[in-house]
């Protein structure tokens, strides 16, 4: 029997119902005998039959061969490589059919059509689950023989779908997913992307923008951090357009899922401001989902977290316990569920006729939809031809030129004398308005971080969504993930920015990490980047965080000394369509460095201070390097003729050829030594010796620490002589790496 | 007036009580008027009356100039520097006053008494708030002299007290907090940790450890994952010792707090598991917060929440706004708090008598307590020989030895064939049982993980919290956090470890930097360390995080390539008692490496294959080296004479004198090449080339990976032959460090 049940009405009128077995918190059986009711295979599945509406037998009759054709796709996956985590994926095929069938609108023959709506399957694991619809459905480039080559590489080869997790690369998947609550936070972002797009553009009778993002989810993803922020945020920001499907299995990888968690999730989500739906047999009802996530689409003001209970590895002799999670499935359960579709159970990889022609449908009624949406946006266009251009300009996902034109000519003298968290400030008032791109915002340091914003441009139920200004609150993890999302949306629609203090980076590391690893172009505004960040303490200031973002694939990290530099900083990050970016900046004025050049810091590392029969290089970067320059005076004065590099961005320095590298960092055998705040890690690979921080640094004043750690520029003189006394004039790279 | 609302009855039983103001959810005045009544300054505190207890007037007027001398003295320390977090404290001072005069115990003489009750600032910011109450309560080291210095480095020399954040160093400080949302998961590590002593201890008439645990957490920790990962995981295990006190002042540093947060805090922390009281006047009315707390002590299985109402920069022209969060106060309000001290207005730094009187009378009270604890700690130990034995020893914090002779003895050779990780299983179970102060387990992949435990040994209600194996969950980040709690109980009681796959060390790396910088022993077992890690893809496979965690201060990241390895592992990481460890372990059986050495591991690298005249040292780890090995062979058989080196920890090698350093990595020219699946950062300090990762890893299996990155032995001796023949014979540091 379906049960549908709201377990508060949206409007507050009605009372709260809940049906006793679904309410979690409430103590299981650790043993899980209620699942093994369930779980006696397919056969016992009986014809749903939905309260309150009229669905024909027949239709039901299709649904359940869908399903099970589904997840006779699943088990061939499986066995064809001896394992995989096939048990969610088959628990949830009645609700990838309701989706699939009867619920997105897509079009299977243009699977980056603008306005579909997103799937996001943050339970990544079962991604068989996904890859199994592709196909059914049709969408393009997903063949048999490829879901016939999926984990195959496991044993040998390489094979074109080797993915145990969605990756955005391919077709049809909207994000890379895999670690457990990345995917509801870009769920998060692609909402917030949905609804500021409609905002902005939609008019009576031009819905250009509909798309409604539905996200899926097993229990892991609700107890990570991320998730629990992304929550909180998206209920705050009344995301109506979102709906979050909980895969309630009650099993994790460990065991029962009361072993770890036995909090009331529908409480929590209400109090997080969300619709809560429940169904009690997910499993096999695709009439009530469907009916749900229809019934969701009418409800505003809220996002909607639909609770489905469903038995994982249902059909099997593992059914509803944790051994149905990853793993091969028995025989006999395999062959038993192909018989019930009426198939030889000894093939594989064979989909019923009648049930590829249901899913199959899917790809002229997606393409009928998208001729529908074109007809409208042409339609649009001969009305409205300014917000029209400015539509099709968001689409096309380029940024245009006139922010290069911009950044070029302003003038950085009218910075002297700012911190470079300030410049920085400066150049986000100037760039927004002309990069309509631009979205996002800090983590509650805002005023710190000097990210300015006008009142009326946040994104919020008060402006109607139509602002750009996210105010993330103190969810520095979900930030970055959500920025994900935005900038998944459609390559370019959405340019994502985030800002926080440098140290928090670290809480936002995943996040950051799944960005670079999906070419997702974010940028990233992390100030008080310096042990000059003194009172707040070892807590608050960087010394190794570096060294992660200097290592990240695909992740330029970039440390601008000045003004020029902050300049030459923005026309990478912006300019950089496929990679994210972390703009490292200082929280205090420092002093003169002299030849900076906005267009040198695309080299990754440039001369400042050139000398003739240089003894000595020495290269810095950020708030470093002013003390650098100083030392090198100093120590040109007292007759060790020094040159300075400056040096931005290893990432963008390591792309230099060659003999470019070698005249920044000479072979010759004089000394080259690198001078920073932070453990001296990456500088190895360029120098003979690095002054930099062993320890944690220290709550103290500013200047003292540069003091107190030797690294001022009395401090690196000192240093230096101390180096170049101790190698007697050896040649420096026969003496082997120096920590200084 | 005092009102204290208890918003469920932890029976059941009674009807939801809620204040309408008090609720959290509900759409509040952005401009917070309702904040601004309340703010005219101290002199419209109205003495409390509590009702249902009788308190005498007397007693509240002395419990009102306890609190108005607490803010007088965050006055002068906000002033002294021109600025700080003063705001929050400010509107705690009746809070502390509750907590230290009326609430905890705890003895000022010896702030490392073994069963005090723990108290936490998880809202480190307000630091000044813990300092001030510990000198006014008479902490030893906590001179008036010191809170003058506190802040002053701001502008010039060092002092002994100047930490914006509270630093564990500091006696009378229990863990370091600041970057948010750690204090919280550091509160349920303490109280898993007391709850565990008490269970495993107390006796009737003998309850050794009564301990609880009381952490202050203000609006912004409350939005932080790693909190909510650990609220959920505290209701679940029903942590009764446990009291978030919940600063709701409505502020955050950007604005107000419904900017960025309207969730129902209080049902949301009822889903988690949660007892949960109001109080509506938290910035004056002291004796209700005084009977919500000692309520809260009659309440078992749940913790408790309990939500003050407090005004952020009470008693200022600022008041209730954001302009309070940090920074100086007006001089007039200052200055006409001090006249209702009776104080002079214009002098600073002083305390009048009474109050004075009033908190160092905490001192003969402490005295008193700790005396009769010891006494009872005596009398247990003379009727209770063994268990008092075992109490003695856990308090203690030392090891023993036990454990070191059995590791030393232990027979690698009965792990050939064996992946790291099962061997480190092994291990586990070995060392467990000797080794009581071992706590913790890992976030849901303990069978991938291979950390084995015994069903009774769990702590979990169940077991009646007499078991040490605590399943965390999928929330990586806390476990990390909350492993500093549990170390941070007692110097050595407890030893945690943690366990997950290495790659998602990513999420819980704010907390296992937090452990390092407070110097607390944890193990953490990070297994798939490598692309090998295959199907799983690129999500999971780790490239570039060593890099943060090599150049982690104080926190050892060991690699082991064998059992012979894991077990030199294990011996370091249980012998460094104030240094947290990775141990880094492959997911697959990898083949042989000779001469490996388990009391070589402490030298961070030594040779394992020796050559004379060698002209090549290639350098590896973990599950690299055997193939760096065979490399090695065939290079050696084509007339490359090649040594290899071992290179667990590069923390340990660092610690080792020059001349070791030098015969390892020789400095004649040769070529050095180090060899690993990762980003190659830290190895250039070393080497004069490096094999390593410049991008993701790949969906596909384990051998592919290595043969699609040249990694395998054919892979390395191909690159290694490109690069030989591309120095043509030069010498190898004369030509820059190449990466291969």
């Amino acid at each position: 029997m379906a049960v549908l049940v709201q377990t508060e009405h949206p409007t507050g009128l009605a009372e709260p119902k809940v049906l006793g077995k679904m309410v979690n918190g409430t103590k299981q059986d650790s043993s899980h005998q209620d699942n093994s009711i369930d779980s006696n295979g397919i056969q016992q599945a009986t014809p749903s039959v939905h309260q309150g509406t009229e669905v024909e037998h027949k239709d039901i009759e299709e649904d359940n061969q869908a399903v099970l054709a589904l997840r006779n796709l699943i088990f061939d996956m499986c066995n064809q490589n001896g394992g995989g985590h096939g048990g969610s994926a088959l628990g949830m095929a009645a609700i990838g059919v309701a989706l699939y069938k009867h619920i997105m609108r897509y079009n299977p023959s243009d699977p980056s059509w603008f306005d579909r709506d997103r799937f996001v399957l943050s339970n990544g694991h079962c991604a068989m689950f996904l890859y199994a619809l592709n196909h059914l459905t049709g969408f393009d480039d997903w063949t048999m023989e490829e879901l016939k080559g999926y984990g195959s590489a496991k044993t040998n080869g390489y094979t074109t779908l080797c993915h145990a997790h969605p990756e955005i690369e391919i077709p049809g998947i909207e994000v890379t997913t895999g670690p457990l609550g990345q995917g509801i936070a870009n769920a998060v972002g692609l909402a917030i992307a949905s609804k500021n797009l409609a905002a902005r553009f939609n008019l009576p009778g031009f819905d250009l923008v509909q798309s409604r993002i539905y996200c899926m989810t097993g229990d892991g993803c609700l107890m990570e951090g991320v998730a629990l922020e992304s929550i909180s945020l998206a209920g705050h920001l009344q995301l109506d357009n979102l709906v979050l499907i909980y895969d309630n299995n009650q099993i994790t990888c460990d065991g029962p899922l009361d072993w770890i968690n036995t909090e009331d999730v529908n409480s929590k989500m209400r109090a997080c401001g969300w619709n809560v739906l429940e169904i009690a047999d997910g499993s096999y009802d695709v009439q009530t989902i469907v009916t749900a996530l229809k019934y969701a689409k009418t409800l505003s003001g809220k996002p909607t977290f639909v609770n489905i209970k469903t038995v994982i590895g249902i059909g099997t002799t593992v059914a509803g316990t944790a051994k149905a999670h990853h793993g091969k499935f028995d025989m006999e359960s395999v062959m038993h569920s192909k018989e019930l579709a009426g198939l030889d159970s000894t093939e594989t990889h064979v989909i019923p006729d009648t049930a590829l022609q249901y899913f199959r449908e899917r790809k002229t009624h997606g393409e009928a939809l998208q001729r529908r949406w074109e007809n409208m946006v042409d339609h649009h266009s001969s009305e409205f031809g300014e917000a029209a251009a400015e539509f099709a300009q968001r689409r096309s996902g380029t940024l245009g030129t006139e922010y290069a034109r911009l950044l070029e000519n302003v003038d950085a003298k009218t910075f002297t004398g700012q911190a470079t968290r300030e410049v920085n400030g400066s150049l986000i008032e100037m760039v927004w308005p002309i990069c309509r791109a631009l979205c996002g915002g800090g983590a509650d340091l805002v005023n710190s971080n000097k990210v300015y914003y006008d009142e009326a441009d946040v994104f919020h139920p008060l402006t109607s969504f139509t602002g750009r200004y996210v105010r993330y609150g103190i969810r520095e993890h979900a930030m970055a993930s959500i920025s994900n999302g935005l900038a998944a949306y459609s390559p370019g629609t959405f340019l994502p920015i985030t800002a926080t203090f440098f140290m928090f980076y670290i809480y936002a590391a995943p996040g950051v990490r799944m960005g670079a690893l999906s070419h997702l172009q974010v940028i990233h505004f992390a100030t008080h980047d310096s042990f000059a960040e003194g009172q707040n303490g070892p807590t608050h200031q960087p010394v190794e965080l570096d060294s992660l973002y200097r290592a990240m694939p695909n992740l330029q990290y970039i440390r601008p000394c000045d003004a020029e530099e902050v300049i030459g900083a923005w026309l990478i990050a912006l300019g950089s369509r496929q990679t994210p970016s972390i703009i490292s900046l200082g929280r205090d004025p420092v002093g003169h460095v002299p030849n900076t050049d906005r267009h040198k810091v695309a080299k990754g590392a440039y001369v400042v201070v050139e000398k003739p029969q240089a003894q000595l290089t020495l290269v810095s970067c950020g708030t470093n390097l002013h003390y650098v320059v100083q030392a090198g005076e100093a120590l040109s004065k007292d007759g060790v003729a020094t040159r300075v590099v400056s040096a931005p961005c290893f990432d963008l320095f390591d792309k230099q050829d060659e003999e470019y590298r070698n005249q920044i960092f000479p072979l010759d055998g004089t000394p080259i030594v690198s001078v920073e705040e932070y453990v001296a890690t990456t500088w190895a690979r360029y120098t003979t010796a690095s002054i930099g921080m062993t320890s944690y640094g220290y709550s103290a004043s500013n200047p003292s620490n540069y003091d107190r750690f030797g690294l001022d520029s009395a401090g690196i003189s000192t240093k230096i002589k101390g180096y170049l006394g101790s190698i007697e004039g050896k040649n420096a790279r026969m003496v082997g790496w120096k920590q200084l």
